[in-house]
């Protein structure tokens, strides 16, 4: 029988890698997407179709109203999502999302009885954002094993972030072998309803650069091109 | 200017008197409650009556479908709520419910720019729910500084758990000094809908023992007394 896994599933280009990743390593993966209020709803499509098109045992959606908090633009419709690269930690950034994010997972983990969690943070943002380091990661780890039932029974807990280590190119290059269709995923900040990408945000740029660097041809619809 | 603070509040005589002792310390205080599906939603609307009266600037209460998880007496229907003492981690206990609370606490800090957040976890519920151990909030605060725009700027965030050490009794004394009304707080398990308390599950029979040792009288109001 195989192991379950919890999988982060987000809807964007990393997570569906990292799922097809679990799913390749031997695990039988539990889907979670967060509807955490953020404006590309698109990405929320695009996980149910992942979660089925990369063998999810399940896949579940919780709804959580971080964007009540405000302080990103990608929750709050009053701040600009920049169509240029800027410094220092990007107004994209949801405060503690991934420590939600995690969080979460961790719950749903304990439940299934999980000892592995996948979440698909990698080189390109950990430049920008705080809760994407190796670091950060570690520590949550060390955290969940004080946390839970496993901490107390003995039973070693695991957060994977396999695409740790990798750019985007490496990571489309890794998810390309193993079949994902990256057509699929949505990665704007601003993606229509239909799933097309804005073109000029910092997810469109890293993602067409990824692919580019990659030798890949880039199966994304986009609304502006580069100037 | 006060010092802004996120304390979690659940309505319970615990967090109550976090939020007193967060107040006589001098600070702004953001009450947060999160609604993850409790069967006591009788704890919510004890929230909002002692955030007003012991005087926090705001009360924000966060929807969180926890409960979908299931895996707990508190938001599993199909759970009972045991009314005898067990022995190990009790079926009450909420999978990494004090985990995505303080997550979801450091996300509200974040946006604040507060560096303090307050818990009521206490030594009397360590002995059976992981997430209540000293080690597990020093392991928390450590993965927050990492987290956050805090590790990255250098401002230290500090998780406080004032109750740690203290019995039940020694919270009801200490909350007493500092003037909380226990009669607008809700314990029990399985309160009725106008906040009155079984009388016979384990937070019932650790409220009213407090009251006993510490010598005040108990306004709680009991369906059953013990047997």
């Amino acid at each position: 029988m195989k192991s379950p896994a919890v999988v982060l599933l987000s809807g964007g280009l990393d997570s569906a890698t990292v799922l097809a990743i679990a799913r390749d390593a031997g695990y039988a993966c539990h889907a979670l997407s967060i509807d955490y209020g953020q404006r590309h709803a698109a990405e929320l499509a695009a996980a149910a179709r992942l979660a089925a098109s990369l063998g999810a045992v399940e896949h579940r959606v919780i709804r959580l109203g971080l964007g009540d908090f405000g302080g990103s633009a990608l929750t709050d419709a009053s701040i600009a999502v920049p169509e240029a690269p800027t410094e220092g930690i990007p107004v994209t950034y949801v405060p503690a999302r991934n420590t939600v994010m995690l969080a979460l997972a961790l719950a749903w983990a304990e439940v299934l009885g999980a000892r592995d969690i996948f979440i698909g943070v990698n080189a390109v943002d950990y430049s920008g954002y705080p809760d994407c380091r190796p670091e950060f990661i570690e520590a949550f780890e060390r955290m969940a094993n004080l946390a839970t039932r496993a901490g107390v029974e003995g039973t070693r807990l695991v957060i994977h972030a396999p695409l740790q280590h990798l750019s985007k190119a490496g990571i489309i290059r890794r998810g390309t072998a193993l079949g994902v269709d990256y057509g699929q995923t949505v990665s704007c900040y601003q993606a229509d309803e239909a799933g097309h990408a804005c073109g000029v945000c910092d997810a469109c740029r890293l993602r067409r650069q990824g692919f580019a660097q990659a030798g890949i041809a880039d199966p994304t619809v986009y609304r502006k091109s580069h100037t």
